[in-house]
């Protein structure tokens, strides 16, 4: 099968390789219907992160299961699935508190694999747990929305709901990513009143727009602080998605937030040190992590068969998989917010 | 009327000055039938934080309404109150919301007077918001207790409540001090399983079982942190209430907290620095700030007058007002855990 590696920084090729087989009773093989690129893959891909050489490449997939191990119950092969990037096993005590991202027994899709789901099959662990059945075989025009699902959407709706997104409050989303589109979607359907999106793309903003943000701030720092408390009579915001994870968009999102309220932080953080003193004078919550997609899956893909949300537009770019590398690419210049790979 | 002051750091005296007076039509005048020292008043002592020459000392409070403006309903000439030591004036939408402490009006006890609550009468601003009338009368054995719930008892409870404390839940109290002993009754009372206190003095840690400890660990640093852990199935614990406010007391929480667990966080932050990194990958829940005392004080002065709870046992001294200097440096060499003045 054809497969995604990174070799070094930048460096990335398709290789034809082994298919990925059953390991444990628990695992699942599913045949990938489309995959796409994370805003995260960027950190290695930029050299901000180490690679190790010849790694497999992915975390976000839609697919058909096509073998299952022996004590797999909740999906057979044919099914169409969407699962998250965190393996969960859907039993432990974290997971059932609402954490399956913080699994007690697994770890992150790929993990343990040689390939991630950058491939035309992939393995994925605890399948009960981490995987979750359409209602039925999707249509070519839902699978770009199933696969925003499995990460990027499922993440920026965290954001939202770790932010106290709800009828009558106010939410800021710090990041006009494929996360912060997710959580501004996210915002709109836990009943927020007013959606404030920083940002100063053109097409990301009438993207967020169409997804339901009431204004749009450009400007950043101070002064995108000032225009935030303009909008909220003087008070900030009573939640904020912060979607980005550097230290100049957490201290935004800080600068943004209410006294006593809240903040939701998915994206992954890059050196970010917090003055714990700040938080405390403004008694804001905070919450943040992987985000646990695997809670929010039924009620995205209900939402999504149901025709409510469309957040695979996010996907701006598409290409067959062997232009991997070409999509990598577009991304890391800001050509694409997003790109879906095809098979 | 007598009344404490600070002129330095380490300088305490105790002077004749007129009563405070209605400012406000929403204020009262209180007689105050006890008060108290607390921990944050010795930053200042020590020298740790800015003091002003001639400082009006003291925030804790009990005692009965003399006066009241025209504007305040809830309280009477008569009443026997206790309030928390953060004005609010339960109106707007912040202390709706559950945060007085983060009134959009309100701020301390004692800003905008010459005396604080170390003095025989005290100006409550915004009485209505702020003050709670006793179901009666309370008797000698009642001060005490009422006088806790002022401040330390609140918010270690509030310590306690953000940090999840909850049937079957495991916490653990960072601090031994009034605050960090008002957590362990507050976990007790919140329902939580397993209650471990950071402790090493015999008295603290005793008093700590007589309010529902469960565990003492007299470790610190990273051996206190392994013994948490080899009580929590080496997981960590579900939430910690940290109630000291310093760089190790914060990292000893973090170190002890489980993946997907909570810090409930109300030692007043003194130069922290926290990787948001790290909250991230344990994924931890974290609120802190001033106490929202107000929010729980019906509940808690119920649970004093049933007899359910006795937090003024951590009065371990009691002293004339005159002799508050004594107190101050009682508290400052840890010979005290904490002081009530008398009239």
């Amino acid at each position: 099968m054809r497969a995604v590696f990174m070799n070094a920084p930048g460096e990335v090729t398709v290789e034809e390789v082994a298919r990925p087989e059953i390991k444990e009773s628990t695992d699942a093989i599913i045949k990938l219907a489309a995959t796409c690129i994370c805003g995260s893959d960027l950190w290695p891909y930029r050299g901000l992160q180490p690679v190790q050489h010849h790694s497999g490449m992915g975390h976000e997939y839609i697919g058909e299961v096509v073998e299952i191990g022996s004590d797999v119950k909740s999906v057979q092969p044919g099914d169409f699935v969407v699962g998250s990037f965190c393996i969960s096993c859907g039993e432990c005590e974290t997971c059932r508190s609402g954490y399956p991202s913080r699994c007690e027994r697994a770890t992150f899709v790929g993990a343990g694999n040689e390939t991630g789901t950058q491939a035309e099959y992939a393995r994925i662990a605890w399948a009960d747990g981490t995987l979750v059945k359409t209602p039925a075989q999707p249509t070519e025009e839902q699978l770009p929305h199933l696969l925003a699902a499995s990460d990027v959407l499922g993440t920026g709706w965290y954001a939202a709901d770790a932010a106290g997104a709800a009828p009558g409050k106010s939410i800021v989303v710090v990041g006009d990513g494929a996360v912060g589109l997710g959580a501004v979607i996210g915002a709109k359907q836990l009943g927020a009143e007013k959606i404030i999106v920083m940002s100063r793309n053109p097409e990301r903003q009438a993207l967020a727009r169409e997804f339901g943000a009431t204004h749009i701030v450009a400007e950043r720092g101070e002064e995108g602080i000032a225009k935030v408390l303009e909008l909220t009579d003087g008070k900030g915001a009573d939640g904020v998605a912060e979607a980005v994870g550097t230290q100049q968009s957490f201290d935004q999102a800080l600068g943004c937030v209410r006294p006593a309220g809240r903040i939701g932080s998915v994206g992954v953080p890059h050196g970010v040190s917090v003055d714990l003193g700040a938080l405390f004078g403004k008694q804001v919550r905070l919450e943040g992590g992987p985000a646990p997609v695997r809670r929010y899956l039924p009620k995205l893909i209900e939402l999504i068969y149901a025709g409510e949300i469309a957040p695979g537009k996010v996907f701006d770019k598409v290409l067959p998989i062997e232009q991997a590398a070409e999509g990598y690419k577009a991304m890391d210049e800001r050509v694409a917010t997003k790109v879906m790979l095809t098979f």
